[in-house]
């Protein structure tokens, strides 16, 4: 099974990735965590270019061909020889990340998201959850971890607003892959509702 | 006016692509000498990952990928800035390489190339000078160059005779836009060939 977690920056999609692979792990599930920009050693080093320097440092089209250049690394190095051999891979983002930032960067890109991916991607997750948070909240845990890879941290909350209001949005166009999830309250708490959910 | 050179490693192209561009200043035309992959900032940095390490570290699609991903930024921080102030621009490569490398890895890749150009750079030289020479003295002086950057100079006389005629089909596919250059003799030699087939 191949799933995947979606969310603003600070929504604690990465940790419930982290939570539901444990949990199906500890279910005797072989199970495989990864993320994107990433996941597999070429992807990686495509995310360096992606998550460091200038937030202008690409252009939105330019950005999104080295995005989708990972993700086709991680698809054909990680997640297709995982599922080929069985086992379940959980991913912190993939390309409804995509459609939603180059989406909210410019509407006509949308479209081009979709090219790239029909061309160079074609896999879609049986199941994408998609942990909902008030930008407010999701915001504050997103900058208490800091680092280096701040180009989308530091856009702000009317930014993390409108990426809200986009992965809703995606959400409501893909009704049989996407659950909603409510980001609020405890780790302990949003995990029980992934794991309601799923069952 | 935006001029390529294209050929096999150890063609000439680089060397003939430079002094082009010296006899164009000379004569009084702005001109800017570039390169691909490569030429922008950011292009350089996706060289790296495209020119070193191991020749299977990157599937052809990945590859394909992140020589668009750096020609978009070739063509949108250097090139069309260049052209629209009047200036020309002369390149060591450009599509046609990607077109006939890529179509040699396997032949169903020549229309992802394709497809990717349309949606993502669209431009074409206007003139695309064809160095072309026989591969066994084109290897021998790319050997004699060293470097790290031997992805594709590793690859040996046959893969090599079979760009060549890759790039002589490519040729007779765009008549209008390509001329075929001998690239034997001297620089001297090859370089007044060129001269006289542009004016």
């Amino acid at each position: 099974m191949f799933i995947s977690f979606e969310g603003i920056d600070g929504s604690g999609k990465s940790t419930q990735a982290r939570r539901l692979a444990r949990t199906m792990a500890d279910a005797g599930t072989e199970t495989v965590l990864t993320r994107e920009p990433g996941g597999s050693e070429g992807a990686e080093e495509i995310r360096r270019l992606l998550v460091e320097g200038r937030g202008e440092r690409w252009s939105p089209e330019t950005e999104l061909l080295l995005f989708t250049a990972a993700r086709r690394d991680h698809v054909e190095r990680l997640i297709h020889p995982a599922l080929a051999r069985g086992a379940s891979v959980i991913t912190d983002r993939f390309a409804d990340s995509s459609r939603v930032y180059q989406g909210l960067v410019r509407a006509d890109l949308r479209q081009l998201v979709e090219e790239l991916h029909r061309l160079t991607i074609g896999i879609e997750p049986a199941r994408t959850f998609l942990i909902d948070l008030d930008p407010e909240i999701a915001l504050a845990r997103g900058q208490a971890r800091g680092g280096v890879e701040d180009r989308f941290e530091t856009l702000g909350l009317d930014f993390q607003r409108r990426l809200r209001d986009g992965f809703r949005a995606l959400a409501a166009e893909f009704p049989a892959r996407f659950r909603v999830i409510d980001g609020s309250g405890s780790e302990d708490e949003v995990a029980a509702r992934v794991r309601a959910t799923l069952a």
